[in-house]
C-alpha cells in the first residue's frame, strides 16, 4: 500500500500515518492478520523518524486496529466489538458535528455527506 | 465558559482547547463577535503554556472560527460559507467513516449515531 504523508500539513505525521493505515483497512488494502512493515522499514521508506512510526503503531494498538506480536511485529487485528466501536466513533463524531452546527450545516446536510462518502468507499472497494 | 482539559489524554492540548471552543460555539455559549480571553489569561486560567493557547487560536483562525483583531485580540467569527464548511467537515468525516467501515459499522449505524448526537446538542441548546 502507498502511504502518502503531507509534510506541510498541520496534522501530526503519526496521526496521518494512523489515518492512512485505517483507510487501507477500510478499502481492503490491508486484511486482518496481515503483517505491517517493521518500524525501521516503514520509517526508511517514508523518510520519517522511527519514533513517529512507533507512536502510530502504539496508537493503532490502543484503538484496536493492530496487535503487536513478539515475533512478527505489528499485525492488523481489528476489534469488531460494536459497542466499543460506536463509543469510539461517537466521540470523534461529536467533535465534527459541533463544528457542523457552528457552521449552520443541518443534520440533513450531514446525512447526505455521510451517504456520499460511504458511496465513494463502496465504489472503491468494488472496483 | 468552562474549559476542561484532560492532561492524561493522547490528544494534544491545543487540539482539546480548539475542540472545546468549537463545542462552546455549537452550544451557544460563545457567540459571533464575542471576545475570547487573552492568550495570557487563558493560559493562566487553565495552567498551560501561552504557546499552546496561541497555537489553538491560530488553528481556530485558519479553520474559520476566530478572527484576530489587533485591539480586541481573538474574536469569535464563524465562516458560514456552506461549500467550504462541507469540504472541511467532509475531510474529517472521511477519516471517521473509514474507521467505521473497518469496524463493520454500517451506514445505517452511522446515520443513527448522527441523529443521536444532533438530538443531544439540540436538547442542550434548548435547555
Amino acid at each position: 500500500m502507498l502511504i502518502h504523508i503531507d509534510f506541510n500539513s498541520e496534522e501530526a505525521i503519526y496521526q496521518q500515518l494512523c489515518n492512512q493505515i485505517i483507510l487501507g483497512i477500510a478499502t481492503c488494502q490491508f486484511e486482518d492478520g496481515q503483517v505491517l512493515p517493521s518500524v525501521r522499514q516503514l520509517a526508511d521508506d517514508i523518510g520519517i523518524n522511527m519514533h513517529t512510526v512507533n507512536k502510530a503503531y502504539t496508537v493503532l494498538k490502543q484503538e484496536g486496529f493492530v496487535k503487536v506480536d513478539r515475533r512478527r511485529g505489528a499485525v492488523i487485528s481489528v476489534d469488531y466489538d460494536k459497542q466499543r466501536a460506536e463509543k469510539a466513533i461517537g466521540k470523534d463524531l461529536r467533535v465534527i458535528l459541533a463544528e457542523a452546527i457552528c457552521r449552520n450545516l443541518t443534520r440533513e446536510d450531514i446525512h447526505s455527506l455521510v451517504d456520499r462518502i460511504y458511496d465513494e468507499y463502496e465504489r472503491y472497494i468494488n472496483s
